[in-house]
């Protein structure tokens, strides 16, 4: 029987652990896949996953750490000597790995553990990826690759890869180079033995094979494997000499971290929501998105006193407050998250900002108009004040005009400037437009109990 | 110079359509890859993306469609007669795409396309490949695939391989079967390349590999690809025969879809947002949520009617309707956005109901707590109505952990039902919030001021 992933299992390991039963938890922990592994220490306190972690050997301990999220690799490893971390956990892993896990370290650790590593080829590479920004093509792509002369036959080739891939875990294309080892094209491995032994490379490769400069984003690396359906992109510098390729494992974590984030952003989390079971950590990635909706309503608090005046007069006024606030951050949140999906969804420049505004307005006063008649239908018969029913009317209207609006320029305009627009979703949106509905409100009602 | 794919360039494929300028317009969209040539055809009005389609040869038309969105395919296909669609795209296509796309027609087009087809194995597995759910491995896999028996030698092997592989895109494993074709087993090209060509594949095969069932969902699919870094996986039958296979790309999109699908539920958006052009689309995805936020506008006038003698009273009181009514919104969509992606994030069953809502609600007191003393704080200083001071922090308090408990139960139980709890995230859950805020916050009033 295969044993399963549950909460049983969890238990079971803490309570081996507890009685440091180190042959029973190997065991069990040896029928797990490192990526199980992971998890498994994820699901148990700090002391328990330290000292499971302890028991892995050599590779098993580097491919778990791999698979354990970044934030928690300093822990793991703040402690050991540079000696230890070269050779128990950065000798087994790929370049980028390594480079990550290196990147966690001090600057001088980091420079010592270089220096500990036997294999000065590997060092050199780790040295290298070290160089490149964090979330760049540059940061994110490994030096394991296989690469063959556009000069040499099938029969070469295959050799040299036979040689080459000894120490990569999965080989999709080969790439080719021209003496100066700048790329020429993409092969798969499929082209190489399905050809006749003697072809020269030179005659099989496509001019179009697609590549990206180190410094490209990691979101257009995203996008390019993503479009074109590729599973691993090679990376060229300036000059177009063979750096690095980047796998589609790599890209499928950055997708899910852009997405995890935009919905985190949309939904008032500032931080990842699987933040353990310290209670503390969990409400404090939910505190800053509250505190602004707090300021928010403070603020909104402030503009109703204002205008105490009208509310003791027309008391009924106060009834709406929640609607035209409700309505505003709805509107206001669809359109900025409208905008924020077709800027993260990214090469398309298809549109202009004017362009992309006009349409939003175009159908903010199709959804205004629709609403702010169903309101005054509603209000005509269930509502015997007519002055507030057209101010309800009116406001509505003018507040979801406002709020798209609102909703589409914020977004756009933390793009210009470089911030990533998915901040403005969710309560930011939402809090902004309940102030300004608050305001717009209270003059337009003002403005016509006075004409009426 | 690489033509560039922007607004300039779809303005002018515009004018040469008009112009019927069929030799330019052919000359242009060579230069682009597929996957371009579909995005401009997302561009164009639909006339000229129908005249520019119609431009397309064989091949090319068969690999454009399938990188046109799902719902287009119909108005592209409705028209042609079923040996054209047969001949002009299913042929060229690989069985899953083929099969997703005459999954679109109607069931006695699908027939006599199916006729149509002059490879009959081709038609057998699309048939095949009808038969499965879409949203399950069986109706996302495709049948191309290079299976080789675990008795063979490598030699054997890599020439079965050359066979097989000629109308497969990319091998990234060879699948082992046995003679009754249960899969054994999977190796990567890398294995064959650098082993002896004598050796037999039974001894290659490692038998830990991943695979799933037929009818395993989509999310499990991709949530096991993504834990283990797969490219492809395997899928087979109740009795362990291979069957077909899933690739990374597919994977890529359902992850992409959920994702974007997520973020639109919480940002009350009922479609995709790239609706095109038309306005009245455009309104159509929006208006659906706008209407529930309101209804529930509605309800909240409602309520706050029933206690309108309270507010005539101390109209004061309406100054921290719209605070509570975020307070509740933006508390319920942390909590609701939490549970749906640990939900989403899946397999693990670590936690069982009664301890995710535990968990939820020690973080709610706290946060409760923080922030009805903060408002306190503010009112104590700034408000002078001391009654009003207590209502106020205790509404939020009470409002406060009455929303974590609603956002965390209602997705739960969305899923018990087999209901997708992102459905339960953004507007809905900040409507009913709103409105459980306003009558707590009346009725906590009502009390306070009976009391004090």
């Amino acid at each position: 029987m295969k044993l399963e992933l549950n909460r049983n299992l969890i238990d079971q390991l803490s309570q081996l652990i507890d009685q440091k039963a180190d042959h029973d938890i190997i065991q069990i922990i040896s029928e797990f896949h490192p990526a199980d592994i992971a998890e498994i220490i994820e699901e148990l306190n700090s002391d328990e996953a330290k000292y499971l972690f302890s028991l892995l050997d050599g590779e098993l301990a580097a491919d778990v750490l791999v698979e354990i999220p970044e934030n928690d690799w300093n822990s793991y490893l703040k402690l050991l000597p540079p000696d230890v971390i070269a050779h128990r956990f950065i000798e087994y892993m790929e370049s980028d790995d390594a480079a990550d896990v290196m990147a966690e370290l001090d600057e001088d650790l980091q420079d010592e553990v270089l220096l500990q590593l036997e294999d000065k080829e590997q060092a050199g590479d780790i040295a290298d990826l070290l160089e490149y920004d964090e979330d760049t093509a540059g940061g994110i792509m490994a030096k394991e690759l296989v690469a063959v002369n556009e000069n040499w036959t099938v029969q070469t080739c295959l050799k040299e890869i036979s040689i080459q891939a000894e120490d990569i875990d999965e080989i999709y294309y080969v790439y080719v180079v021209d003496d100066n080892f700048v790329l020429k094209g993409v092969l798969s491995l499929k082209m190489l033995i399905m050809k006749p032994t003697h072809t020269v490379i030179k005659s099989m490769v496509t001019e179009d094979a697609h590549f990206v400069r180190t410094d490209a984003s990691q979101e257009e690396v995203a996008q390019i494997m993503e479009k074109y359906d590729l599973v691993a992109l090679p990376v060229v510098d300036q000059i177009g000499r063979l750096k690095g390729r980047i796998t589609i494992d790599d890209v499928l974590d950055i997708i899910r971290e852009e997405a995890d984030k935009d919905y985190q952003m949309a939904s008032g989390i500032s931080g990842d929501v699987d933040a353990g079971d310290n209670v503390f950590q969990r409400a404090w990635i939910r505190i800053p998105w509250l505190f602004i909706g707090m300021v928010g309503g403070i603020i909104g608090a402030g503009v109703l006193g204002s205008h105490s005046s009208q509310l003791e007069q027309i008391p009924a006024m106060a009834f709406f407050i929640p609607l035209i606030a409700a309505m505003a951050g709805n509107v206001g949140v669809q359109s900025s998250s409208i905008i924020v999906q077709s800027i993260a969804s990214g090469t398309r420049s298809f549109d202009s900002v004017g362009r992309k505004l006009l349409k939003e307005l175009t159908v903010a006063f199709s959804i205004a108009f629709l609403f702010s008649i169903l309101i005054f239908v509603y209000n005509y018969f269930f509502n015997g004040n007519m002055r507030l029913t057209y101010s309800v009317s009116i406001t509505l209207f003018i507040v979801m005009i406002f709020a798209s609006v609102f909703g589409t320029v914020i977004p756009l305009v933390l793009n210009r400037f470089k911030i990533d627009p998915a901040v403005a979703t969710g309560p930011f949106i939402t809090t902004t437009n309940d102030i300004l509905g608050l305001l717009i409100y209270m003059t337009v009602a003002q403005m016509f109990f006075k004409i009426l």
